[in-house]
């Protein structure tokens, strides 16, 4: 692969061979819910603990990824995951059940990119042929940790956004590795169900083979934003940052892409990037559209939008994959950001550092 | 790259071509104390609190490489860094100085290898030309995080480790830019001194290039440990797998290495780690050691040992890449070990998720 100007573009444009999504029920009660692959509506998943539900969503999104591509855990030769609890639990505990070698990744809401970004690197390198990615949230875990239990009951602001529960998880595969066979093995969908009220089937037409074309790591931006219950504002920045630079490093413009994805900037943030974007002299007019937005209704009570690792690789591993299999989006932006705080910094009067990491997929 | 049963080899091997260490007033006083970089005896580092002074020794140590190697910001495509705080922020506060694209990792102790080898798979892949690799941690952070407020005074066990304050740091770059010039760039060690006490210059002969030649990425492993004051006994399983793994893989045995260097086993660690491998036919004899077990003499009342991602990382960045430039060691293995737990796992009772990674050093 190249790097040209912090872009980098990949030569042999590692395919999502397969994806999956599970999430809870408030999302699957919401305008996606027909895109995700299971829903379940039991807060703890059937497990003792939050923490652990979390980890069963990931579980669960991932074995629904390698079914749906038919890949035993022997195929894969690198899981690359992360998550928003403490120490990255999530991820650790839900990958302690596979013998895959394991990266765990960093970077808040923006960690399905960054994941999936090191794992394309990784094929690219020769290191991998296969690789799982996975990021997760819930939003119970995310509560308490970041803010208050919830038996508080603690008042939201407008500029608030809910965490999502929810994990997406992906199989990048290299491209030579592509037969006839495994070409089509999302179409082949064989996914089990849980029970007749928690999965859906996905709806397969012929699908259009999706890849990687390349993608920039984003640079950390403090733009001295220090109310933890305005994140949008704090990561808008950073997505702009990196959406101009990919776009000057690459000579493209809005309208070369169907549409422009950032991760959980919510309502209030995506105001704020459209401005400064503007500012610059980029207009991402109908192009944009933001995972936090488009996961909850808006009588869904969660004033700015989703938030949370699981947001925007539940939306990726569901509801926009789709549609570029499908051929509805043929070329889109795929930038989550990250706010790269914790609950110790914002006691201690630290502004939010944030990050936003891009992802250029394409459908033939 | 090459992936041959789970160990990649590097076909361009990295060098190493830059490493700086900065240590707390225990580690400047424990054996390896000639071999840092830097020695800052405030235990605030000169900052507000614990959390930003561990910030700052990873800066500090980030800078020093970077001036060791006359290296700009803007010479470095990548940064690759992780600790043990919550969210990671030691690392992503400390890294919000420079303008350098950024991955964060989670690899608990065994950052620092998980650093290396994915910036060293990036330069491989041809993403970056030069990246920067860095871990950190601080005994003051990590106590009131993982166990007490250390005005509790809370007794220790003797399988206690004792958490190093200290980061280390490494700039890894493709072979082909290696010039005459800058391939004696970790030699010219133009080391500005942060005061005379504080500092130490290194004493430099000619030096042998030292680059990585090949890596594993280790699984997670769960022995069902639940002891979270013993963690070298929930870690030494996972060091023996991706020991033996990796030497059955590149059908080597111990004694093809001068050194195997585990991350922060600690003495208890350790000994299991020597059962454990001698139970399949591994016997480690005199050509093993921990940098948990090396960085503190006996006298310093750590009990079993150094722990921390800033462990193996000063101690890599400092006494054992040293060796390997002065000729010493020419072929090692540095295999730190991570225990992926949190502080709520262990209240939720839950077993210790370990990981270990390796890389092979060599010296021309």
């Amino acid at each position: 692969m190249k790097n040209i100007d912090g872009n980098l573009i990949f030569d042999h444009a590692p395919r999502i061979a397969s994806y999956a999504s599970a999430v809870g029920k408030k999302e699957g009660e919401g305008p996606l819910r027909d895109w995700f692959d299971r829903i379940i509506r039991d807060s703890y998943a059937g497990k003792d603990t939050f923490e652990q539900a979390e980890s069963e969503l990931m579980t669960t999104a991932v074995r629904v990824a390698l079914n749906k591509g038919d890949y035993a855990q022997e195929d894969i030769d690198l899981a690359c995951c992360g998550d928003l609890l403490n120490q990255c639990v999530a991820s650790s505990f839900a990958m302690r059940s596979y013998a895959i070698p394991y990266a765990g990744v960093y970077g808040a809401c923006s960690t399905m990119a960054l994941s999936m970004i090191l794992s394309a690197t990784a094929i690219e390198s020769g290191a991998a042929s296969r690789a799982v990615c996975a990021a997760s949230s819930h939003y119970c875990t995310a509560e308490r940790q970041y803010r208050f239990p919830l038996e508080y009951g603690s008042q939201r602001p407008p500029t608030a956004q809910w965490t999502v529960t929810g994990s997406g998880a992906c199989v990048l595969e290299e491209r030579s590795r592509i037969t006839p066979n495994t070409k089509t093995a999302v179409h082949q969908t064989t996914v089990e169900r849980l029970d007749s009220d928690d999965a859906f089937l996905k709806r397969d037409k012929r699908p259009h083979p999706i890849y990687l074309h390349s993608a920039r790591l984003g640079r950390i931006i403090d733009f001295q934003i220090t109310d933890q219950n305005n994140m949008g504002a704090a990561m808008a920045p950073a997505a702009a940052d990196t959406i101009y630079r990919y776009l000057s490093a690459s000579e493209s413009e809005v309208r070369d892409y169907d549409m422009i994805f950032t991760g959980d900037l919510g309502r209030v943030g995506s105001r704020l990037l459209r401005d400064l974007l503007g500012e610059k002299g980029v207009e991402l007019g109908e192009r944009h559209s933001d995972c936090g937005v488009m996961i909850f209704d808006e009588d869904q009570d969660v004033h700015a939008g989703g938030s949370g690792c699981g947001c925007c690789a539940s939306v990726l591993c569901g509801y926009i994959l789709d549609k570029m299999r499908d051929g509805t989006f043929r070329n889109i932006l795929f930038v989550p950001t990250g706010a790269l705080l914790s609950p110790t910094t914002v006691m201690q009067k630290q502004s939010i550092p944030s990050i936003a990491h891009l992802i250029n997929i394409r459908a033939e």
